[in-house]
């Protein structure tokens, strides 16, 4: 099942479901009112869900209509928990250089993740705004996965079983605020604005064998101002699956259903992948030329973030352009 | 005005105000489902809450009822957002020798803030359940405050503005996996487990002048195991007002109606007002004798978190119990 959000003035829209090919929607309004309701409830609703959407791709779904994707916001407008992890060493390796620091031997084996802000997420089309360009505005394209209730002590292998929805992500950084904020040593706040998502959120049978171990083996990829700027695979080098990353959280807490898990930037140790952030391809213009030579985002910038199967867009594309804020009145 | 939020079966509870002696409550749902509900439209609904408040506290509110504080889980069971400051400079420089850290400059001018897991809060009264005593349960007492929409840009002056309630919180930390996480350099996750907060939350003016500048001018009343531990005066060495807290992170991004944001760990310079968390008192025995001789938390053990205003409970207390995690089933 594909799954969307209309926007209408609510604060978590309109629960659609989508066709495969991304191109017809129809309100699931009369099955969950939202996204986050239907996870709530996901076993007394699933098999409604299922229906509809069978229906919707037999073009046999009453009150279908033209997805007009510009009227879309984050499959989840808000959630009530998005964690982030750097489960692609090669990333961590590549932006630690690039801070000057050292990536300790336990990252191998311990993952490390983030609480990211969840009140406030952006649409898939929506602008990025900020009041500077000087906080060195990056993206980074990532996957994550939308969880059930997760019990506090859950494993692993039993977590897999606890991932509901998969999704991209523009987990949308300001380097320049980073070193500073880190070194105050409890982690990222203004440093991360608010994060972007794809179109849709899909179950995992949409991945088909491209679903494995937790994991999405299949290229991200990214274009920045309309040029390729990466195609990573996702599989083979995520430390930490999914389930690996819901239970590292899980062993001092419970997850609420809608719990969002980052997968991290996405990165391959072959340069030829190219890269999913401006601060990775800075770092390895560092280390061949001496300098950095990409600046961060300026106004007007655009970057475009999606995952492809058999020559179809899984989740829709993330579209985004950079833009000044103004204040208000 | 006094809420609270009674435990039914559903994530969010139901919405009760409560009369200002915390002993007679009214369900509030003719008017808003719950304390979330209230937040998102509070300009709609603050007077008809108000006028039910006065009813109540008249004896003249139909369907009130003697309250149960049993059945009373945190005033919002779960949050979009949770973000807790260090705003009390003195426990900061503790805490930071304890783990061997020195306090930078800057923290005297910039605020320190960690992004929380929200999805879970704990009741007043709930236990704090944890696998094992070894990771070093300890409580720490607090304030916090809820907010308005607050949109990007804020300033201190027009976030005071947007400060809608005040509430008690114990922030759960696991301290023995505090230093090896942070060290990692993201932050909190594993090590900061789900928050509880006081059975109620107030409006700002249910507070008199103890409500000044943003600050809370009452002492916070700890007791550990039934004993006095600390009674902290929460006003004078809040270095950072809860409006500055809330700017500071306004900064980069808007705060979703229902924001909880955190002071910090109540700290006075005084010894003799005690201690709001057991690792402040800890470092204070290390530098008075050269070791640490109160342990942390055991199963069993118990804290109780309260406020008074003219010898009268503002907040109602937090009163938990470590207990063992049991794996179900």
């Amino acid at each position: 099942m594909k799954f969307a959000t209309l926007r209408d003035h609510s604060r978590d829209g309109v629960l659609l479901v989508v066709d495969r090919a991304g191109q017809k929607a129809v309100k699931a309004t009369g099955i969950a009112a939202t996204l986050q309701d239907a996870l709530e409830r996901w076993e007394e609703v699933e098999a409604r869900l299922q229906a509809l959407s069978d229906a919707l791709n037999e073009g046999k779904a009453e009150g279908a209509f033209d997805l007009d994707r510009k009227q879309l916001c984050a499959p989840l407008p808000r959630a009530y928990q998005w964690l982030d992890g750097s489960a692609y060493l090669n990333h961590v390796e590549l932006v630690r250089k690039a801070r000057g620091a050292e990536v300790p031997a336990s990252f191998y084996e311990d993952p490390l993740m983030y609480q990211g802000g969840s009140d406030t997420f952006l649409g898939p089309l929506d602008d990025i705004v900020h009041a500077t360009e000087a906080w060195g505005i990056d993206f980074e394209a990532e996957i994550a996965v939308v969880t059930d209730d997760v019990p506090y002590g859950t494993t692993t292998e039993e977590a897999l079983g606890k991932i509901r929805l998969v999704m991209l992500v523009n987990d949308v950084s300001l380097r320049n605020l980073i070193p500073s904020e880190l070194a105050k040593g409890f982690g990222f706040v203004v440093s991360k604005p608010p994060t972007a998502f794809s179109p849709f959120a899909v179950t995992p049978d949409e991945l088909g064998d491209a679903w494995q171990d937790g994991k999405v083996h299949l290229p991200l990829e990214v274009q920045y101002n309309g040029a390729w700027f990466g195609n990573p695979d996702a599989g083979p080098e995520m430390q930490f699956s999914f389930a690996r990353l819901i239970a590292h959280v899980a062993k001092t807490r419970p997850l609420g259903a809608g719990t969002i898990i980052g997968s991290g930037t996405i990165s391959n140790k072959d340069r030829a992948k190219g890269s999913c952030c401006l601060a990775e391809r800075r770092m390895i213009e560092k280390i061949d030329t001496g300098e950095f030579k990409t600046p961060f985002m300026k106004f007007g910038d655009t970057v475009r973030i999606e995952m492809n199967k058999d020559g179809k867009s899984i989740f829709g594309a993330i579209e985004q352009t950079v833009r000044q804020w103004k204040q208000e009145g």
